[in-house]
């Protein structure tokens, strides 16, 4: 069993996820994001990194297809380490107007010092906002594998 | 551009890759997986990491709908080292009558020493056959960067 206190330390450490959406005809499309957790919600800027225009694609994809799956995974090369989590996902486009964006805002910044240099936004403030309906994970050497590699991530 | 000498170095250095392809209702799912490289082919075997359970449901949803995505990127802290490379893909089950099977194994033991001591196939040996149709990708510092990290990787 994956606890929630666990989930969600993963979740405040981890510095990348997978994002797997549909593409235009139905078809799987995977982007890495990065993300910050409030509460029970997960929110990726999109963000002013150089020339991401693939960045504002996604919330054409997202409009059009909310259901998505979010995969955080650790790979190294003694395997006995590797892991993943996989969460079924619902994903939003939310503008500043949402109640979370302030606290969001701040989460980001808290967890991406290089925020100080790349803009959080690009044009109008926009965020996709995450929740997710179900969480499946696997670890080589259980649940001591993911335990570990955030004991080795907050020293 | 990323030219094939480029994407070939790529894939015969980095050790992961994240595959997304549909549910088994058509909604996204994303895991991560080994691959070598054979010619324009790679080839991720259904091997015997412990309780991995996944990987064979993954073979059914590949045989319901062989169209995917596989997504290499590399997150570093230094946000100007970022870069991912997407592929639209077509994958197969593959079983040892296969053509490359033999070039498939060599490669997969060459790239990876840990089949020294774990099985590389679970039960009735089985890979996952990959090509590509398309290919994408961003570079935060443009090719310079995929270069550079191709470069670090083998010395």
């Amino acid at each position: 069993m994956l606890s929630e206190e666990i989930l969600y330390q993963l979740l405040d450490i981890m510095p990348v996820a997978r994002l797997g959406l549909l593409d235009g005809v139905g078809l799987p499309e995977a982007m890495p994001i990065v993300f910050a957790r409030v509460s029970d919600g997960l929110f990726s800027p999109i963000d002013g990194k150089p020339k991401s225009s693939a960045k504002l694609a996604r919330i054409k994809l997202i409009e059009n297809q909310p259901k998505g799956t979010l995969l955080l995974d650790h790979y190294h090369d003694n395997w006995e380490q590797l892991w993943w989590v996989k969460m079924d996902i619902e994903a939003t486009v939310i503008s500043m107007e949402h109640n979370l964006w302030d606290q969001a805002v701040s989460g980001l910044r808290a967890k991406y010092p290089q925020y100080h240099s790349v803009s959080l936004f690009k044009d109008n403030p926009t965020m996709i906002g995450v929740r997710w309906t179900r969480v499946r994970w696997w670890a080589s050497n259980e649940l001591k594998g993911i335990k570990r590699w955030i004991e080795t991530r907050v020293v």
